[in-house]
């Protein structure tokens, strides 16, 4: 069922689907990377854990109306999407201020965004997935103004539902990065993944950081915390 | 009527003027820099030239209807105007592309930006003057929604009458960076200046960049390039 290898990111293998054109299988590697490529790691397990957890969010979200490319998880560490073509842009919503825009801007760790604060980058590894605003997307992409205030709208509705989702296990949603794709029908919907390599989460009573940025800031095991969160998840269904 | 020294910047040096609250004297200095400060050297005689075009320009703009913080000019270096609480921001208008925006998102040098291109940065020297979009721009400064809307459309606006201004020397605007700041009726008022330091231009004829690229690429002698654009300024009145 699994044919050729398409494509080969930072994260995962992009395999095409025999027979069928409209499908795509996403396989999860063990490689972590950060700050646009510098940093990088390979923890056996990792892959397991970020399909898992993304296929627990995706049906989540699915349940909930938002319109994606999951199919279903095929195994451990591959699942099978719709074929989309990725729009070029990271769609970023934070509810507290952390990493980059800490940096980058200079706004304190931790100052919450009431409302949420919505930011694209544009998704291009040798301009280090710059900052930019809307009049940029749409000369950078081929989507319409519609569709953009569409995706911004719908980064904002996930975040509602992401907000619970994860306030069920006790983890708090600080911000995450999503990536939109047009499918065969034409529509604009939820792609890649959403892990905890793509979202910051803390501990809601300890503030302990559950995420990538163990790996970022050298803080524990990596997969000791990713292990954590999918148990956390497959106990609360 | 000079009062004490307020603040100096990469260009000019800001004084208070005695027995009045509401105004300041903007004085231009000889030095230029580039790429956020890296680049340094002085020269002779510029600061005359950016303060004479300034006040072509700011007076062309006033004569338009356009809200500027400028008074008059006093000197051959020095021009009074309204003390304003100056707004972080740079804002940027592109009408073809080069510079910055070529580098940081790929965009090919000389494309033709229709409509033209608006954008933020923020203005603090230690972040090197960052993109950021309005909702950036409304967390970063006290400027509500409705007033960040008509800095862009003044922008938008005030570019018009630019592009004509500069047409009528045998000038093409490429590109402008402006500065705004509240007055003391808390109107949001045009401020700091417009100049070669500020502005992208191009001989129309030859192309030639007449500009402070001229220093930024090291491509000939910046003060006869000012001096020219000060000539065909006075004789178009
Ligand atoms: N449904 C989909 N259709 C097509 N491409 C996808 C889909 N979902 C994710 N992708 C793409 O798969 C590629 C591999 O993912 P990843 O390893 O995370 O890449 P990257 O190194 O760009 O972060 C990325 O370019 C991502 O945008
Ligand atoms: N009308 C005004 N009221 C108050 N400050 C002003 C006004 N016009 C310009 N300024 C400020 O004067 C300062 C000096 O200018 P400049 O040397 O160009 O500074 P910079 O190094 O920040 O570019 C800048 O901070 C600029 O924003
Ligand atoms: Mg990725
Ligand atoms: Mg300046």
């Amino acid at each position: 069922m699994k044919g050729k290898l398409l494509y080969e990111g930072k994260a995962k293998k992009v395999y095409t689907v025999e027979g069928n054109d409209a499908q795509l299988i996403l396989s999860y590697k063990n490689d972590a990377t950060a700050f646009n490529g510098q940093k990088k790691a390979n923890f056996e397990g990792k892959g397991k854990y970020n399909n898992l957890i993304a296929a627990k969010v995706f049906e989540f979200l699915h349940a909930k109306g938002v319109a994606t490319h999951f199919e279903r998880s095929l195994n451990d560490t591959e699942q099978l999407v719709q074929k989309t073509n990725i729009v070029p842009l990271e769609v970023i919503v934070r509810n507290i201020a952390a990493g980059s825009i800490t940096r980058r801007i200079g706004i304190a760790e931790k100052t919450v965004f009431d409302p949420p604060l919505v930011e694209l980058c544009y998704k291009k590894d040798e301009f280090g997935d710059p900052v930019i605003n809307d009049q940029h997307a749409l000369i950078l992409t081929d989507i319409t103004e519609k569709e953009l205030q569409q995706m911004k709208e719908t980064a904002l509705t996930i975040n509602g539902y992401l907000k619970e989702f994860f306030l069920s296990v006790n983890l708090t949603l600080a911000d995450f990065k999503l990536e939109f794709g047009r499918n065969a029908n034409g529509e604009i919907v939820l792609a890649d993944e959403i892990s905890p390599d793509t979202c910051r989460l803390w501990d809601t009573e300890t503030g302990e950081k559950m995420d990538k940025d163990v790996f970022r800031e050298d803080l524990g095991d990596l997969l000791d915390v990713y292990d954590k969160i999918l148990k956390r998840l497959e106990a609360a269904k």
